[in-house]
Parts: structure tokens; sequence; C-alpha cells
């Protein structure tokens, strides 16, 4: 048995290995939807150590020693990170098949050259060697993105933010450029007990009275409009756990949006209108103001309450919801082509095991049938969350192909808290030309190499750039 | 990379080579489900060009175009064949891993022996030299189909439908023999405005006043009745897009088709228990008539409205259902089950995410504990189309032989407009030959080479030919 | 082609063998579930012949031979078992890539050291090779058992039974310990007619009077602490068709038992209740008892009721239900979660589609963020039922070793009514390793071989032992 890393990760067949290394490798990143702190960024500290690179805020890897039984103190409490280091180390070795395995692999390989394997055995080891390290290469944010050929990143901020240390970064000249996406869950979120005080900051924010929902679109496009001035995005980012089209008129919104401001108790049918409200008139908001937008369908948030409480939420228990109805959010898109407002939109299933379905979905609003359509209009974002490995990567190009064209994809995003998951667009590229590459070992993709090696670059690069308006140079 | 079409597309294995090529590759073909006009078939012209040929009726091809925004004159609109022929071209290549490439592929290989793939750059050579190639063979609808070894197509018609062509085409001389099915679903959505209306129509196609839904059945069983004796036919086709089992009594059921007759508004459950009552009820009538059911289950037809306004129904808008309970189709063969009149049936769930679950419930009703059964009585269709390619092929193959006999399958058929789709017949040998080779060579299936040639044949040609009794002579 | 049995099976690459055949084959089998009759083991007759072994009680067979239009009468009928076999026989080669095919395979290789394949022409030359061989090695129940190298089964017994062919076992020496697992469903399905008298028949089990809900736990709890006595089980069996989770009240409860215990009619929502108290006050009983909960998820059990009425309950007329929200599911986790009463729980979602949504729904509930968790406490269990073969194994190493460790997995259990079915350990080692080979020839791991070995060994036998506490010596 190999016992180091394998710079033929996941190439299982030589022409996916020619086309990983001449067409996919080279491409620089842009990580159009991540969780990065903007603090972080403009402060641009050294990191710690390697407990803090791998442990800090990574919910993945505490969700898996939590089942291993791995005391909280060790994965989210009072222990330093030199200890929850080696708690972690313990487990890795019997983390075959995941993700976290691969990914702290790539991680050890990009960023400290380190090639061997961690266990419990050279924990200690390690852990001292890649300290050193990030001293000697004084290893920050910054350094971690460069390194990393990553071209832009954009973060993910609520729309009472005023920005400041996005402003900071935009002031300075660094490699990477740095965007936010505009999340107004919040506002969606109206059966919250906190909804009528979140209104209250956002108010605020955006220097106006919220007396009414048309009030609310208003202040929430002022604050859109915001944060396209300060970081020139045009990226959304709406979560949306559980959705029901239902029917409304304008007078029903209102009255709910009322009841919901006083704290009354909400019907789930209101609940669902007033969301259908607030997705259909957030996506008419986007398409005036050039944004593309991103929803991120069918979580089960906090499905673990008694975690959540004593530990947080984001924290690892969450769940996936299966009940969420494609047709539901079929009915969103077509009212909005109807009215001429559909703007550019990725969908983010949780669900991956219905992928496909969302795919036929995508595929089925990408043009009204009138005129010229936009490229790529509705399609499938990237694997997310807990799709987002060499199995669900290769379960999405293999299921939906068939479904949407593979070639037209803006590609991989981290959605990562860590400034070291660059290497997962890797392992996405990797992935991605192994799949090429069997298409082709099979006979059944035969067009010239320069057009192969163009849809690559695309899928890596130039899709997104286009897609988003980055006007990124590569 | 190869740059032509190979002849072992689809084949990774030596077993899988030698079993296609030695059994599947020569058998004819039944394709005893699919959408061609009579008309053409009757009147047997000449096809113009390749355009005509690609692009004519074929959604999927449409649907792909709209995908990389090309305008619509140049899909469905007022563009002439070879400019939409040189718009489809150009985005064939970006086409990886969708079958619409390797159809095109198998079609150009097949029918004009070329080998090459289609780009930009040789779009318009190519158009020049098949277009030559049809003059030159006089390639007519007739001449693709004995080229294509074709013993037996069934088309579909509604139950009005006078059957001249169908008449017509009896009356010649010809390779392939025509037949069609019998499609009522216009008489069970009855919730259209139009339900009415159709009901005159089929009142005079069947000679007789349509008063009580007892009415409407008999006259669905003489038009039944009227296509078996013009074609011979034993095919049902039944489109079921939604479909919740509801209990109902006689007199509901009449009581709510007085009111669709007057276009009254009914409730969700008002259309439940009509759908349910009119499949059993068709049900019975296929069972006594020797016709074999097929009932395609859960499409989201429509979902665009906006597109299906401008271009037209079954134009590249619709979308796959992800509600629609394999518990509701189950009590409906329970029920048939139980009154005994439960007639060999097809089941052909869109959502290829469920397929599975689909074919557990196939199994469940292959008998009913008494006597001796009917061979495959109640089994899983072909993958329909969302999954009509390789993908879908192999899911169902390796997904589904656990759960029911892959062996009593009665194969594929293409669902197609198109004049020059049989290689889909061909692409579905293959996968299944290669399925059976990685089975032979993990050691799954050590059973003598004379006993699955006999299964591929039976796959390929007769099991179907005695399933729905058709007794073509291979 | 090979026409004999290969001991490389299942087995691509070569590091999976070498794995197999170093780490996996030579455990012991501990089968903590299956549906032998203890009656047998304890009576622990020799085989009438391979007729009786292979087809008595094993309603997969009698399924696959329902498909085929085998008279009902070879199935479960009148005829003997030589007769079945010979019928059954001619239908073997026809099951290609059906598991019954390769399970066959297996147990004549394992038991009559059979290499070739079964079919029509050889029938009844099997059929008497084996049944000398019975006769000359007297192969009884617990020959098989200790032959198979089993060192504990665990069998399945309502609580009213009153376990006395357990206690014959108990007072025998013999290799395999024999222990039973507590099912109270009957106590869970209040809406059946049979429920007061079933009632009745617990409160003399228990020895006490039933008059509340209370009074059935408390009955319960009786019988399952003595199930415990007798044979020192902590295995529980819980079936769960279809759960939708209700809140409910004590008083409401009470209420709604009353009602059933006069049979009177029930909505679905009292019967939604009442299963959400059951379940949740069971887990309660289980937990304090040192019990691991094993729930058996989703069922469609009697869908073709006919079949039952004609031949029996668990004969082949069951299916899979598709509607069984994991969401319904979670919100159990999540009340037992909260009030600190969860205890180790095994999920077995028999809709192998969605395995993916419950493997991210038990590492939701490993641990509640306080203190110290108890190793792969919430966890998924073996494909089960419909997914026990080569796919449905595979699938859910692939789909969830990303969600959930599968280094943690309690491995696999036949669920078997046949004591010559311990070869499905045998086929789920071989899938377990050649999905490692796997791995390690893509570079997904790297770590130490004698990590590697470990795992497989902790996969096999001691996970489970140590999970349950069975304390059996390897």
């Amino acid at each position: 048995m190999a016992n180091k890393f394998s710079e033929e990760l996941f190439l299982t067949n030589a022409t996916g290995r020619r086309l990983y290394h001449t067409y996919a490798e080279k491409m620089p990143i842009i990580d159009y939807h991540c969780h990065l702190q903007p603090q972080e960024i403009a402060e641009n500290k050294e990191f710690e150590d390697l407990g803090e690179m791998w442990l800090s805020g990574d919910h993945y890897k505490w969700r898996a020693m939590r089942t291993f039984g791995v005391d909280e103190r060790l994965i989210t409490g009072a222990a330093d990170y030199h200890e929850k280091f080696l708690a972690f180390a313990g487990i890795l070795p019997k983390l075959i098949g995941n993700p976290i395995y691969i990914w702290c692999a790539l991680e050890l390989k990009r960023y400290f050259d380190i090639d061997e394997p961690v266990s419990a055995k050279n924990a200690e080891e390690i852990y001292q060697k890649t300290k050193a390290l990030i001293r000697e290469r004084h290893m920050t944010r910054r350094w971690c993105m460069e390194h990393s050929n990553v071209k832009l990143v954009s973060t993910t901020e609520d729309p009472i933010d005023d920005l400041r240390w996005h402003k900071q970064i935009q002031q300075e000249s660094f490699f990477t450029r740095v965007i936010t996406a505009f999340r107004p869950d919040k506002a969606m979120f109206l059966e919250l007990p906190t909804f009528d005080e979140y209104l209250g900051k956002l108010a605020d924010a955006a220097d106006m009275q919220i007396g009414s929902f048309h009030d609310l679109l208003a202040a929430l496009e002022k604050r859109l409009q915001y944060f396209k001035e300060v970081t020139g995005t045009t990226v959304s980012d709406d979560g949306v756990p559980h959705f029901t089209w239902a029917d409304y008129t304008d007078a029903e919104i209102e009255a709910i949006f009322q009841k919901a401001r006083k704290n009354e108790a909400l019907t789930a049918h209101e609940v669902d209108q007033y969301q259908s409200a607030f997705l259909f008139e957030m996506a008419r908001i986007y398409k005036r103001n050039g944004y593309v937008m991103q929803m991120h369908i069918g979580t089960y948030l906090d499905a673990n309450t008694k975690g959540v409480k004593l530990v947080g939420q984001s924290t690892g228990f969450d769940c996936t919801d299966d009940q969420c109805a494609v047709t539901s959010v079929g009915e969103l898109l077509n009212r909005l082509t109807l009215a001429g407002e559909l703007p550019k939109l990725i969908l983010y299933p949780l669900d991956g095991t219905k992928i496909e379905t969302w795919a036929v979905l995508a595929a089925g609003f990408a043009a009204d049938g009138e005129g010229r359509g936009v490229k790529a209009k509705v399609q499938l974002g990237a694997p997310w969350w807990f799709n987002d490995q060499q199995f669900g990567i290769a379960r999405q190009f293999a299921a939906c192909a068939n479904l949407y064209p593979v070639s037209l994809s803006v590609g991989m995003l981290t959605d990562s808290r860590s400034f070291i998951s660059y290497p997962r667009h890797e392992l996405y590229r990797r992935v991605l030309c192994n799949y090429f590459g069997e298409l082709v070992e099979r006979g059944e993709y035969f067009s010239d190499e320069e057009e192969l090696g163009a849809i690559i670059e695309d899928i890596c690069f130039n899709n997104v750039n286009e897609f988003f308006g980055f006007g990124v140079k590569n």
C-alpha cells in the first residue's frame, strides 16, 4: 500500500490525468461563495498553528469528532488548539472515505509540502513542524489566498452589516479581490421572535422607516445597492430551508407582515405566502440591480436543538430536509418568467439524492421561448455542503450532464470558513477531468481536444467570471 | 485523444464487447412506443436535409440550445433548417456527457457512415455531404426504418383519431409493421376547460351519446376496439402527471363528471377521485381487450408556462414531478388485483431518482398468490425521457436487477418523433451487454454463455414480442 | 466465460483482494438481527434437502418465482421441496444481477463445495448430491451455524413470547450464543382490530393488569427485563412502517389508548400521536435498560392484500414506502436528546434511494454538545431487505462514508429466516474490502495498512461486539 500523498489522486484514467495536468491545474481560482470573516482578511494575522487552521470554525470536523465520542471540550470547548489538534489527529486515519481525510491530505501537501499520513503516532511531530513553517513563512490569511492563486473571493454579509472591514480591504492593494454576497435571510424568517428587532436594525442601516412590506423591500434594495457600491458585488445568497409556494395577494402579505412585527402567531400557510412573496420580490430586485440570485434550498437547520443551544448555530447540528418540493421552486421560477423578472439564478439543493430532478427544473427555465436567451440563465450550483466531495461531485456530473450542459457550469466554490480550503477546487477539477477522461475512453466524446480543453478552462474559471460579470483577468 | 467514432462505444470490458457483437447487435428492433406521425409514414417523403432530420420536433435539442442562449428563431422559429443546423452544430461539441452528443454521433455513423465529430468548423461540410447522400440514396421515412431493421413500430393516437393514415399504411406492403397505441389522456384531464368539447368529439368518433361517466367508458372501449381492429394493436399509453389515489363511490364519480362537463370548479380531491376511477376502469377495459397498460408517471408538464404559450406544448418546457407517491399507484394496483382485473402493466416513472422504489412495487404485484401467474405481469419500463441515456439505463440495470428480474424486461423503445432515433436501441443494448460483462468479470454470473446469450436476445426482441403478443418473426 | 464460482467474487482490484483475504475473511460472525426460529435451533434437526434449505420461508425467492409466472403450488403451495427445488432451479440462470443468484452460488460453495452453476440441466443432479451430503455430514441447524463460524445470533420475539425454546438453548453447550431481540410492534399498531386482544395476552405474559398506556409501558418493560434475564440480550427491533411525528399530551395519549381498546375509529393524527408517544417512551425504556434501539423505517407492508390474504404476511407482497419523512424521525431524536433520554440507536431506512439523507440525520445526533459522547451513538444500519446486496451495500459505503464514519459501523446482519444465509456476511465483507481497495488505489487513503486492517476487523466484528456489549471472544 502506498503510504504517501499521490499527485494522481482521483485520476483513474490516462486521459483524465492529462486533461487535469494540461488544462485544469493551472487555472486561477474564483471563490464566489465562502464564509471567510472580512475582519480576518483585513487584519491579516499569522495563524497560531495547524490546530487553529483546521479546527477553528470547521463544523465538518467537529461533527466527525462527535461521532467518535470525543469530549466536547476538545471539539469546541475550552481546550487549546494544540490539544484539539492531537484529539483530531487521533481519529483522522479512521475517516476513510470521508472528505475530511482527503481535504487534510491536500492541505498538508499544498501548504506545508507534507506527503505523509497523519495519525496519533506522528501528530505531535506534524504539529511542531507545521507550527515552525507558519512562523518561518509568515503564513497569514492573505498568504494562504495568494499562495492558492485565488483571484477573487466573495464573503457573505447580512444587509445590516456596515461593511467596515470590506471598505478597509478595498483601500489596500492585495492579490485577491474581495467582495461580499448579500444575504437577506433574516428578513425572510418572519416567524422568528427576533424579526421585529431585526427590522429595527435594518431600518437604521438603510436610514429609513420600515412600516410596511413595501418599505422592507425598499430598505433591502438600498442596502443591496450599498453592497454593490462598496465592493462591486453581483452576488446574492438566499437560504431557503423549506419552501412551499403559496399564492398571495399584496393585501395578505401586508397583513402577515404586520402580524409578524407584533409577534402574533402565524399559520404555516401565512409563512409560506410570505416566503413566496419575499423570494419573488427579492428576485425582481436582483434582476434590476444586475445580481445573480443564489438559492440554497432544503436545509433542516438546527435539527438537534440541544446541541445548538449548548454550542451554537452552524456548529454541526444541522441535517437535510427531504420534503422540499421541486414543484414549489418551479412555481416561483414560473411566476418570475411570466412576469419577465427572472434573474440569473443558481440552484443549490441540499438533498443530493434528488439532484437530477433539480437539474431538469433548471433546464426547463433556461429560456422563455422568446428571442435570444441568457447563457445558462438558471443553473445547478456546485454540490453543496453534505455533497461537496468526490462522491457528490462525480454523481452530479454523471447524473446531470444528461439533463443540463455541464460545460456551462460556473464550477466550484468552497462555502468555507477556512483560509486553506482552496484545495477543494483542486478536488473538483480532478473529479471533473477524471469524468471527462472516462467519457473519452468509453468513446462517448471524440471532439477535438482543443474543444475539451476550452470546456475545462471555462468550468474552472471563465464561466463564473462571465456569468457574474467579475471581469477578473486570468 | 481518439478523434472518431468508436465501434466499442460504452463497452469497457471484453466480455461485454463479445456479448454485444455476438448476441445483441444482430437482433431486429420492435419500437413499441414512439411519437412518429403516421401521415409521414404514409406519405413517405424524402428528407430535406440533416437539419430537418435532427431539429424537426426534437425538444431535447431545442432545450439544449436554449441553455446556450441561442435565439429562439434558430430553435423553433422562422429560420430554415440549414441555419438551424449550423446553430445546433456550434453547440454540439459543448454537449459533453449529454445524450444528444452521442445520439448525433450514432446517427451520423449509422445513416451516413460519418465517423468524425461535428463542430462549427465542419458543420457546413457535413450539412452538404449529408444532403447529397439523402438525395443519392432517396432517404425517405421508410428507408430509415428498414435500414434500421425495425420490424414494428407503435405510434400513439388519441381515441378520436380516425386512423386514416394508419388504414392507408395497412394496405401497403412495407418492411415495418405499423400499429398505434391508444392514449386516452384527454378523457382523464377533466379539469381542463376543453374537457366538454373533447367529449363531444369523442362522442362523434364513437358514434354515440356521452351523457355519463359510464357512457364515456363505453365510448373509449368502442374506440379502443376500433384501434385494435384497424392496426391489430395491444398497446395503451396512459400519461399520469401526478397521481394521488382517492377512494370514491360511483355516485361521486358521476357527480364529478357532470360538474366537469359544465366547467364547474373541482376540488383537488375530486380530481384525484376521478383519476382513480378513470385509471381503474381503463385498466379493466385493457384487460378484457387484451391490451398491455403503459403508465407514464410523474411528469411536471408545462412547468414554464410562458414558454408553452409562446412555443407550444411538448417543446422543451416540461420538468419532473418529485411528489408522486409510489403508494398511490400501489393502491391502484392493489384494487385491481383484489378485483381480479389487473392487466399486464408497464410502469414508466419519470423520477429516475426513485426508480428502485418503483421496481419493488412492480415485483410486489407480479402475482396474487393464486395459481399460475403471468410472466413479468407488472414490470418497470425502459428508462424514460430524462432518463433514456447511458446513465439512466445503466443505473436502472444496476439498481433494479436486485429488485426485479432484468431478464424479463421488454427492453428499449425510442419514445421519439424522429425517424433516425433507432440507434437508441443500439445504445441500450451496448449498455446492457456492458453491464452483463461486468457482472461476469466480477464473478457475479457464471452460468453457461448459452443462457446469457438467450437472455440478451430476449431483452432485445423476444420478450416484447411475446408480452404484447405481436407475433413478429425474427 | 468462466463457468465456475470465483474466489475473487466482487473483488475488482488487487488491494481489495489482499485486504479481504488478510483481514476480513477470518473474522467470526455476530449475526445480531435475524429471524431464525428458536424452536428449530433447539430441536436441531437435520435438513431434508436443499429444497427445504433454500425455499422454506424465503420470500425473496418466492417473489422472484412469481415474476416468472411460476404456479403458486410450486412456490408456497402443496408441492414437495424436491419439486419446488426443480422449479426454482429452472429460473436461477435467469436471475442475473439479482442477489438470489449470488447467494445461492455462495451457499453451494461454502456448505457443499459445489463450484458449478445451477440450471434446469443439472438441477436433479445437484439435488441428489446435496441431499447425500446433508445425510453424510449430518447437516443440522447448529452444524450450519458452527460451520459458518457464527459466534452469536439474535432472533426476534414478541414481548408475549415465553422464551421456552430460548431457555432450553441457554441450558445447552453450543458453539453459537443465542439471544433474542425484543420486538414490541404489536403494541404500537393500535389501529389493528387485534390490538385489545393482544394487550390481553401481554397482560397475562407480564402478570399484571393493563388499564392504561402507562400500564402498557410497564408491562413491556417487565417483559424486556425478562428477555434480558433469560438470554442476556441488549437488542431491540422496532418496525416503523410509516412515521409522522405529532405532538401530544399525556392526556391525549391516554384517551387515544382507551378508544383503541374499544376498537373505536381513530384519526390518522391520533395514530401519529400514539406512535410518537410510543416510540419516545420505548426509547426511554431501552436507554434505562441498556438496550440498543433498532428502528426499521419505511416499509409498505401488505401492499398486495390479495397475496397476503391467500399466502400470508411476509411472503413477498410487501413494498417500500416513499413518503416517510426524515424530519419526523429527526423530531423524535431531537425530543429524546433534549430529554437526555436518547439510547444507542441504529436506523434502518428501507428506502435506499434516500440513504444519504438518513446518514446526515444520524450524524446530526451523534452527540448533544455536552461532555464526552458515545461512539457512533446514532448510526445507519447495514443496508436492509431490498438493499442488502452488492449494489445497496456498495452504494451505502460510497454515498455515506462522506456523511458518517463507515469505520464505526456495526457491520452486516442477515435478517434472514435461513440457517445457510451467513455468506451474506462474506458478500458484505468482499464489497467493503473492494471499496476500501478502490479508495487506496485512487489515492484517497494512504494511512498505514495496520490502521486499515484494524478498521476492517472492527467493522466485521469488534464494533458490533462493543456497541451491544456482547463480550464475545474472537
